[in-house]
Formats: structure tokens, C-alpha cells, sequence
């Protein structure tokens, strides 16, 4: 592959949400809440909150917003009150908090020496520079979707990865854990490889191991290094 | 100042543009051409290259192709002929290829500590990617010109950057060795600070020592990282 750079999903395929989001939660909710269930009720909302932006029903927002947004139905599925507006404002701030999977910071370190890398998250440019400076991702440039002011998988967000990297879509491989992002990369001439992350979902969804479509499939960061020559 | 992240101008504030494209000029068009008056002809005509763009006469595109149209009239002035195309692209990316001033990483990795820190430039996401990489500038994401689409001073450059930085506009401090670009962002909020550079025009043209109007003037980025407690 003659690639250039490398365009990564950030929830799921480098960070542990799950594990993050339960961390954060349980230290601002208490014991009596079922912190991962909670964490789970939380990102079952990340899709369905971010359609009425990719339907043009409403101008485009940061990941933030719609964290906020839905943080109320969440508490109430696992049976929390309403918190406190700072307590909500922490909430979402477990977002900028969560911690890479073990083989994140290695496999990226080795991958940066030949490649340009970037986040090409639906989190937002803070998120991710938060995300980053407090796990040391070694990223050169955030990309994404608020750059774009569009959401994955709309092809804007693919489409100006490659054109801010000064790349052909075919010299930009999008990584990730997610079958979806990478066919949605792949309709824009991008390369894919995928990352299979079995905790991704703490075991309630276990993913694929391989993704038939796209160019490599690999179960971590430092195998997707080994596979690239790094 | 309560200052969360600094956006810095580039071309003459961290790196030496003169001398980098002084150096490219040299192997590229051999010893006949006056090399450094070659970098004074091109770089005089940045200015106006964007004046089309920012007066809405053009669509945006980013600052490598206005330095490969403004290339023939800048060779001409210092009579070479023309150049061949892959003569013509490599000189392009000479704008790539600048040495920072000595005190530029050294001041951006105190300064990294304590602040977010990212490009404010006209030069484009890959040009400021490449610049970092091969000198070892820390910065945590590229902000700027191309990201927004549209030059410094329009206003849109400096809101965007508080925007995803999600910062108030105060928290944000520019940094830069030309006035006019300080007072074009302390028109929409921003903080700054003014860098003393003697050496940027090689000595043909001398900047002020300071810029009254600037929170801070300083003579190097190690002074600024200082100045900022760190």
C-alpha cells in the first residue's frame, strides 16, 4: 500500500469509552449507580443523537452538546436522578478523559515514524486534543468531524481528510473498530484496516474478528504497525 | 492572563523563512541566481497572492498554489528563466522545509507544558504538518488558513481558533512577529503576543522592538515560555 497517512476512529478503536465513562461515572454518581450500564445507556445515544445533524434537521453541533443533550435519558434508564448542572458539565468531560487501549501508545509511536497520523473522530477538536495530551497520542493534526462540520459516516468527513493531508484518497488509510466507518471510508476511494476490539462493548456486543472489506485486519495498534513495516 | 492554549503565525515567528527558501533556491537554481533576493521577490508577493481570495474574487485554495502561480514573476524579477515543472513543485515545497529559529523548539516545549499549542498560519494543514515533523514542533493540532478557508487578517482565522479550541476568544493568546496580524486578533478578543524578529527580511527591513498595543512583547519563544511562568 502506498499509503501516506493514517486517519483513526478514536472511540472504541483507540480509547476504552466504556471503561472511561464508567471511571468518571462512578466517582461523580456514587456507588448506587450501575456505572457501566450507565455507560452503556450513554453511548446507545451517540448515534440516534447525532442523525438530526447528518439530516441537515439542525446546524451542526460539537459531540459535546449532544453528550449533554442526551446525558438525561441516560441517568433515568439506570434509574438516576437528574445531577446538578456542574455534575452534568464533569459528565461530559469523561469524554476528554478516557484512557487508550494498552497497545494504543506503542502502535501509534511506532506508526508516526513513517506515517502522518490523525484522529478522525466524531468527538470534537478539543476532546480530542484533551484525549491526547492527557494519553500522550502522538498525533500530528486533528481531523473529524467538527473540522468538517459534518458527522461520520457522511463523506465530507473522509473527503477532507485527504484533501487537508494533501493526499489522494487512496494514499489515506482509515483505521477502526467499526465495520460501518470503514465502508463509508472505503465509497471515498480511502484505504481501510480494521481493529478488532472484543471489549469494546465489555462483552454485551462482541464484533467481528476480521472485516472482509477492508485491507487489513488486525486485533491491535502495534500488529497494525508490524503489518505496515514499522 | 488566564490564558488555556497559544495559536501561532508561523513564517517569520517560529520559522526562518528566508533562509529556508534561500537554501532550496540555491540547490535547485544553482549559483547564478541570487538566492536570498529570490526568496525577498516571492515572499513579496504573498501578500497580494491573497488578496483575490480575501476579497471573495477566487474560491479559497490553499497558500502552495499561490506560491506556484506567484513563482515565474518571482524568478523573473531576479532573472532566471523558467523552471521546469518538478523544479517549479520542488521550490513549492521548499516552503515546507524551514528551519525554526533556534529558540523555537526549545520555547514551544516549555511552553507545551502548561498550554495547548497549534499553528495560526496562512501556509496549509500539510505544509504545517510537514514544517513539524521534520523540526520537531510540538504542536498539538494545526489551526489556521486552510482549516477555515480563508486568509489572516479575516476575522473567520481567529474566531475559529477559540471556536475549536473551545475557548472564550481571552483564552486564547496569538502569537506572532508582525503587528498587523496582533491587531487583527485583538479585534476579535484574542490575546497576544508580539515577537521581536530582526532577522526575518535579512536585514533589508527592520520590525519595531515592540508592539505597544500586544499584552506581552518578547525576543524569543524561550523569553515568552518565561514570561508565561513556564
Amino acid at each position: 500500500m502506498d499509503v501516506g497517512a493514517l486517519a483513526f476512529d478514536v472511540f472504541g478503536t483507540v480509547v476504552d469509552w466504556r471503561a472511561g465513562v464508567a471511571r468518571e461515572a462512578a466517582r461523580l454518581l456514587g456507588p448506587d449507580v450501575d456505572a457501566h450500564a450507565f455507560a452503556d445507556a450513554w453511548r446507545a445515544r451517540y448515534r440516534p443523537s447525532m442523525e438530526e445533524v447528518r439530516s441537515g434537521g439542525r446546524p451542526f453541533v460539537p459531540l459535546d452538546v449532544l453528550h449533554r443533550e442526551s446525558l438525561p435519558e441516560a441517568l433515568a434508564e439506570v434509574g438516576a436522578g437528574p445531577v446538578p448542572d456542574d455534575v452534568a458539565a464533569e459528565l461530559v468531560l469523561a469524554w476528554h478523559r478516557l484512557d487508550p487501549w494498552p497497545d494504543a501508545v506503542p502502535g501509534l509511536t511506532r506508526l508516526r515514524r513513517r506515517f502522518v497520523l490523525a484522529p478522525l473522530s466524531n468527538g470534537g477538536v478539543r476532546l480530542q486534543v484533551d484525549l491526547a495530551r492527557r494519553a500522550g497520542l502522538p498525533w500530528d493534526l486533528v481531523l473529524g468531524a467538527e473540522v468538517v462540520g459534518r458527522y461520520k459516516p457522511d463523506p465530507e468527513v473522509y473527503d477532507a481528510a485527504a484533501r487537508l493531508l494533501a493526499l489522494p484518497p487512496s494514499a489515506v488509510l482509515v483505521v477502526a473498530a467499526h465495520v460501518d466507518d470503514l465502508a463509508a471510508a472505503r465509497a471515498r476511494g480511502l484505504r481501510t484496516a480494521y481493529v478488532h476490539r472484543p471489549d469494546e462493548f465489555g462483552g454485551t456486543r462482541v464484533p467481528p474478528e476480521r472485516d472482509p472489506g477492508a485491507d487489513l485486519s488486525v486485533s491491535s495498534l502495534e500488529e497494525l504497525a508490524g503489518a505496515l513495516g514499522c
